[in-house]
């Protein structure tokens, strides 16, 4: 399991926060899993992870809308770290392009409420704090190439440690828009040659969850001086013989945001993602989307 | 070659704009063929079929600012028909995640002004029309992926019939979003079931080229009762035994965009698109580089 895949500064007390962790197969699906999140049934910041396996998990990021053509720009131009799924209309809390009866002031385990880049409190329903111009993103996070990986037979290191897989930040500059910059942050799992190549074959087909890798091989290509010390999650094991495998990471949208020091952003706590009806498989194709949808 | 790729009022006067077809062989890049539109050292309205071959070409959009966040969620929600391989920022008319240098200005060899969703004119350099709240979108197009699907040996019954693809509007609602609505618009080309696998294999590979086929076999499952009655394009046989196949459609976006009557929008004259410095065969920035049409 993994304990932690967001910003460093909590990174210990995300821990902590896997008090409660309901039974998976008592949670089979996006909507299910949204609802206890909604109703408070499970606890305070309750992770996602393993909740309604087989459907696509993504990271919100709810910002006003003068800076949202901005941050869609941006994403565009850098879809490896930053892979947008979904787009609400401003001032709209649904996502029906995730999925059916979606309420993102309600349906995730825990928020960040960030004040001009600086974290301002945690909270788990933010209805209160709503704006009429508020528009959210959703950006694909890796658990549906981790699944497909694992499936395949890969070991995924931080599995086997039961840690949260290490991310980095790169001296590789993100393609700026607007007030958005910053460099690409990248996760790092580890494989012999054969498993590598392997491993970027089928994250070849997951173009929504960061796709390919960035780079394999000598961290220093990259910026990254010290694989034992992860800018957030925790450092792995790299056997000799191993090469490291660096993916674009959905922390590096986030970075981008607060460093423009936005007036008001909202993301979610670590580990707290939002669960849609979309099959994890489904991000193989070109665009996920649910299966009430036409397309497909 | 093709005659033309875009809205059919001016389906007959394409042809006729073909009247200088400059030596391929001796543009050979995407800068070298902007130069040529430029400098105006080509024709007016020549058309970019064949031109710097290799190179990704897409249609340019441009619109007021205050309509783009829109567009591009309209774009995000339907990426099949309407991939974005660029945004640019407001009021730039470069294009830097596309290529050195671009102006889209004057690099496209004709641009069609729309006016309340009614053609305005059609000119060869938009200087003077240039408003420094314009956002330009660039949507991928089906150059790429027809490139893949000849070099593996499948014929493609429009080429071989020396006529532009036909386009058809389905009844598959967009996800709309803000003014924008409208029917997913496709592309057909006939295959026998052999090739038409094939060709959903290649295609896969290009996502930000429409990817996969919408749909496969009987048209009027997706509301489209002639195929011999094309919206754009011409029709092209269908022998027996053949599957007509059904592909996401450039055209959609400029559908969508024109039925929601901005007071001006500016696309690209039929057939006279903008050639990036982007290789085809990387589909698109931040995509894989895909060297074998292998999948797994």
């Amino acid at each position: 399991m993994m304990h932690n895949s967001g910003l460093q500064a909590q990174a210990s007390d995300n821990k902590n926060a896997l008090v409660y962790h309901p039974d998976p197969t008592s949670i089979r699906t996006g909507r299910e899993a949204r609802l206890q999140y909604r109703l408070s049934k499970v606890a305070p910041f309750t992770q996602t992870t393993g909740l309604a396996n087989g459907f696509m998990q993504g990271s919100p990021v709810i910002i006003p809308a003068a800076l949202a053509l901005d941050f869609l720009t941006m994403c565009q131009r850098n879809s490896k770290p930053c892979p947008v799924i979904a787009v609400s209309g401003t001032g709209d809390p649904s996502l029906p392009t995730l999925g059916a009866d979606i309420d993102v002031r309600t349906d995730i385990g825990g928020y960040r409420i960030w004040r001009h880049g600086e974290l301002s409190e945690e909270v788990t329903d933010i209805r209160h704090l709503w704006r009429d111009d508020f528009v959210t993103f959703v950006i694909g996070c890796s658990y549906s190439f981790e699944d497909a990986m694992l499936r395949d037979g890969l070991e995924l290191r931080h599995h086997t440690e039961n840690v949260c897989v290490p991310m980095y930040r790169t001296n590789i500059p993100l393609v700026s828009a607007g007030p958005f910059s910053g460099e690409v942050c990248v996760s790092m799992r580890p494989f012999r040659a054969r498993d590598a190549i392997r491993a970027i074959e089928i994250t070849s087909r997951f173009p929504l969850t960061h796709g390919t890798p960035l780079h394999i091989g000598d961290p220093r290509e990259i910026g990254i001086e010290d694989l034992s010390k992860p800018l957030v999650g925790d450092p792995v094991t790299v056997r000799p013989g191993e090469l490291p495998v660096f993916w674009g990471c959905g922390i590096t949208p986030q970075y981008s945001l607060l460093s423009a020091k936005p007036e008001i952003a909202i993301t979610h706590k670590p580990g707290c993602l939002l669960i849609s009806d979309v099959l994890s498989t489904s991000d193989a194709l070109d665009m996920p989307r649910v299966a009430s949808m036409n397309l497909r």
